[in-house]
C-alpha cells in the first residue's frame, strides 16, 4: 500500500530574530513567546528560488533513504512561490535532480493546507497510474513577499522546503482525508504586491473551522481521542495551535508546538513535524490538520505501521 | 465509474486577425493557413482574469447540463496564468460559483499538457476520496504575457477556458494514461517578463516525442490504429499536428485540426475539441496527446460509452 516512506526537510540556517524587532513593532517577550510563539524565522539565501530549496531537501533525503532517481515516477511540488509561473517548478526540480523522462511532474498551488492535500493527491495519482515511487515537495519562501513593516506578517513566516518519499515501503499509511474551502473570503489572505493577512479574520475562521473538521473526521472513522496519539496542526501561530487544542479538549502533550525556531513555514509545517519525529513515534494514528490561504483547510488520519 | 459527463468551453468573441499582421511580420497567407494554421486568435476582455474565464465556461456548462452546485465536491483549475499566486484561482472560482464548504479546491500548474494530466488527477483524487461530482477547469490567457512584437508567439496563442464535469454518469471513461517530463530543457518555453519560446526546439522535441509516446501507450494497451477513431492532439500549430500525424502514419480524417479560428489555447485545446464533437462522436476509443511547457507531455486513451 502506498504511503510515506520517509520525509526530509530543509530549513535555511540563517535566522532572523524577533527579539531584534521588539522596539520596531512595540512588542514584548510575552508576545513573542506566548502569543505568536515565533522567536526566530528562517530566511533563505538571496537568489535562492523554490526549486533550489527543493533540491536542498532532496539532498537531505538522500542522506536518510536509499534513492535511485531512475525509479521516481512522479514529482509534485506544492508551492505558491514558484520559480516562474511558466514553467511549473516541478519541471525545474525534475531537471535538477536528473529524474527520468517517464516521470510525471506538476505543481499544486495551495498554501498552508497544501501538504495534506498534496499527500492525498500524490497517493491517489500514483495508485491510479500504477506508480511505485514518487516525491512530494513543499516549498515556500514568504520572505520574497512579506512587507517587513507589516506586523501581521513580518514576525510570523519562515522559509522552508520538505520532500516526502512515497512508496509501497510505507512507514505511515493514509486512513482518511477530508477537505474544505471557503473561497468567498479569499481576500483575507492574499498577495497582490506584498502579502496581506487579515489576522483576526483568519484566526476566527480557523478557530471555528478546524476543531469541528477534525472531530467530524474522527467521528466518520469511528475513532475517538483515545485512538489518536498526536495531532499535528499547521503551525500558524502559538495562539491558534493552543486555541484549536483547547476547543478539541485534548491533552497538551498530544498537540506539539514546533515553530519557535523557524516560524510559520506554510505547507512545510506539518511535514517538518512528521520528519522530526519519524523515528521516535510509536505505531498508531496521527491526525493532521491544516488551514489558511484560500481559505482552505484539510485534515487527515494517517497511521504509523513501522 | 468516474469519467467525463460533459464539457463546456469559453472562447472570447473578440478575435485578432493574423491577416492584419502580414506586413508587420512579413508573412503570407500560406504561412498563416498552412504553417501555423491560425487565422484569428481569441482575445479576452481587458481586466478579465483566469477565474472570470472559468465562470464564463461554467455558465455555458449550466446551459447543457443539470448542475446542482451543492453536489460539487472537487474543483480543480489548471492554469499557469492564475489571478494571483496567493490564493489559488480555484478558491476564487469556488467563491464565485458559490460551491459548498466541503468542496476540495486546488490549482494544478501545467501548460499545454495540463488537461490530460488534470483529467487523470481529478478522477484519481475523487475516486480515492469517494467523491461523486467534480469540476476540472482549464484557463489560460497568454494575451497577458505575449510580446506583440515576437513573431514566435504573437501569431499563435489564443485565450480560452473550459470546464469538464466529472461524474459517474460518464460519457467518456478513462482507459489509460501516460506522462513524461524533460525538465532540463525548461528554458525553451518560459515566461520571465514576457513569454519566450524557442520554436525550433519545442517543435523538434514534440515531433520526436509525441508519436513514440502515443505508439507506446497503444502498444501497452494492446491496441492498434484500427481501434482508435480519433486522435485529439494538442493544437500547437498546424505544422506540428500534421507532422505528428504523418509520423504516426494515420489517416488525415482521424486527426482533427481545430485552432484556425481561435489559436493555441494551451491546456484548453483538447477539451475544446472534445466539447465540439461530444454529441456527434460514435462510441469507441479516442487518443489524447499533449506536449509543451516544462517540457512536459501526456497521452491518454479514453472511451466514449454513451
Amino acid at each position: 500500500m502506498l504511503g510515506i516512506e520517509n520525509i526530509a526537510i530543509y530549513i535555511p540556517e540563517t535566522k532572523k530574530s524577533n527579539y531584534d524587532l521588539k522596539e520596531k513593532f512595540e512588542i514584548d517577550d510575552d508576545f513573542i513567546e506566548n502569543k505568536i510563539g515565533v522567536k526566530y524565522h528562517a530566511l533563505k539565501d538571496k537568489g535562492f528560488k523554490s526549486s533550489d530549496m527543493c533540491v536542498k531537501a532532496f539532498e537531505n533525503l538522500k542522506k536518510i533513504s536509499n534513492i535511485n532517481v531512475d525509479e521516481i515516477e512522479c514529482c509534485i511540488v506544492v508551492t505558491q512561490n514558484p520559480d516562474f509561473n511558466i514553467p511549473h517548478t516541478s519541471a525545474i526540480v525534475h531537471g535538477k535532480l536528473d529524474l527520468p523522462e517517464n516521470c510525471a511532474a506538476f505543481d499544486i498551488s495551495l498554501g498552508c493546507s497544501g501538504f495534506v492535500y498534496g499527500l492525498s493527491n500524490i497517493i491517489s495519482f500514483m495508485k491510479n497510474n500504477d506508480m511505485k515511487k514518487g516525491l512530494l515537495f513543499t516549498s515556500d519562501q514568504y520572505s520574497n513577499i512579506v512587507d517587513e513593516n507589516d506586523k501581521n506578517t513580518a514576525l510570523l513566516f519562515g522559509d522552508a522546503a520538505t520532500v516526502t518519499l512515497i512508496s509501497e515501503d510505507a512507514t505511515y499509511i493514509p486512513i482518511d482525508f477530508s477537505f474544505g474551502t471557503n473561497g468567498k473570503d479569499y481576500k483575507e489572505l492574499i498577495c497582490e504586491d506584498t502579502l496581506y493577512m487579515n489576522g483576526r479574520a483568519v484566526f476566527s475562521f480557523t478557530a471555528t473551522t478546524a476543531p469541528k473538521h477534525i472531530q467530524a473526521l474522527l467521528h466518520k472513522n469511528n475513532l475517538t481521542d483515545e485512538d489518536i496519539q498526536k495531532y499535528y496542526l499547521h503551525q500558524g501561530s502559538k495562539y491558534i495551535v493552543d486555541t484549536i487544542r483547547k476547543r478539541l479538549k485534548v491533552n497538551e502533550d498530544k498537540v506539539p508546538f514546533d515553530m519557535a525556531e523557524y516560524g510559520n513555514t506554510v505547507s512545510s509545517s506539518i511535514p517538518i513535524m512528521l520528519a522530526n519525529n519519524m523515528n521516535v513515534m510509536p505505531k498508531g494514528n496521527i491526525v493532521l490538520s491544516a488551514f489558511g490561504v484560500g481559505l482552505s483547510w484539510s485534515s487527515a488520519i494517517i497511521k504509523k505501521i513501522n
